[in-house]
């Protein structure tokens, strides 16, 4: 039962799939980081070319969740292997939607535009430098099936709400102010919020990842046998 | 190859599958319902019920996830199954992500309290009925395998965005001319938002369905076979 080619080139496409998810994730961290420049900075043409960007993520899924099924279909590959492929099916989703959240926020620098800043942006952008590496380190845990950089990830996710509860305070304390600053007050709002829920995709994105490390002793596969 | 007394309980756990599919969005679909009414209402005690039925979707995605790993396991199934399967995976996660919209939009109702509400409910009371039928349609357009029935979720998303639009002016509006009422205004635009987002859910679930039953015409595994 010797198949040792078989075996080299089953490892080279799980190889393959892996480095595809670390590839598109490192995609989606420079979309966040370039939509958040282009709100503080005012750059609408840095918005413009982010949103373009994000039809290569989208295509990142496709050829992604391809690959996995051809491993699936092409291998059917059991136990640990099985469960991270069909993770990676749902990493790579998340992944896609944090690529229309930071498309979303270039939006809103679109609608912002050139006018001066409500404010000098300083925990906005630190919102979304916690946020890229949240992203980056929960697809590494997931390549490395490192559930301890899984939970830091998460442990992070408070810090970012913590900095949306900050923005959101000194946001209605100006509207309250000046009713003049209401509606660029609710976009600066908005772009907060949208790198909050980015933390949250990452935060599932983590969570799976333990569960799928440490996961395998508490969930059983009996528990369904009596359907 | 007469494996009869196999494929009957190979078809006869898919069609668990579906079932569990069905009841799960159901049960999404009551979460919504009482989210939004605990709102209207100002039924806190309501919004906490609902917040505790999350529990409830959250183990409906655990099990739905261990019922598909154990029939590509056991089965190894092909072509339209297991793309009917590894789909399966990605809906629900985004059901048990419209679950937590609705705890949210709970959260949203406990903040809000008794106090007399800003404005008659009209939009988003609509707002979440039109959410309610998105998810009944879309994911009974994938058990069917129904691309008109998806398309009709898609275009549905376009009216939940007017409305928002729509309850967003309002809010500002009533914003600006009593800034005593920018916090619970910012609550009523949050519980819009939600609504909005659980759409798009809706929308992306709806997109899966018509990729999975008219994109294996366009979709081709053999554009990966470079690797």
């Amino acid at each position: 039962m010797k198949r040792e080619h078989t075996d080299r080139k089953y490892a080279a496409e799980l190889q393959d799939l892996r480095e595809r998810i670390l590839l598109m994730a490192g995609r989606v961290e420079q979309m966040i980081n370039q939509a958040v420049e282009s709100v503080v900075t005012r750059d609408i043409d840095l918005a413009r070319r982010t949103i373009q960007q994000d039809s290569k993520v989208n295509r990142d899924e496709i050829e992604t969740d391809e690959l996995c099924l051809l491993i699936l279909a092409k291998w059917q590959p059991m136990a640990t292997d099985l469960r991270f492929i069909t993770q990676a099916l749902k990493m790579v989703t998340d992944m896609e939607r944090i690529g229309d959240l930071a498309v979303n926020i270039c939006e809103r620098a679109i609608d912002l535009g050139i006018d001066p800043p409500l404010k000098p942006f300083i925990d906005v952008p630190r919102m979304a430098e916690i946020a890229e590496s949240m992203i980056r380190d929960a697809v590494d845990a997931f390549v490395e099936g490192d559930a301890d950089k899984a939970q830091d990830v998460i442990d992070r996710d408070d810090e970012v709400d913590e900095l949306y509860r900050k923005v959101f305070d000194e946001l209605v304390k100006i509207m309250r102010e000046d009713e003049s600053k209401v509606e660029r007050g609710i976009q600066v709002q908005a772009v907060a919020k949208l790198l909050e829920r980015m933390a949250d995709h990452c935060t599932n994105l983590a969570e799976q990842v333990i569960f799928l490390v440490r996961g395998e002793d508490v969930r059983h596969v009996g528990k369904l046998g009596k359907q």
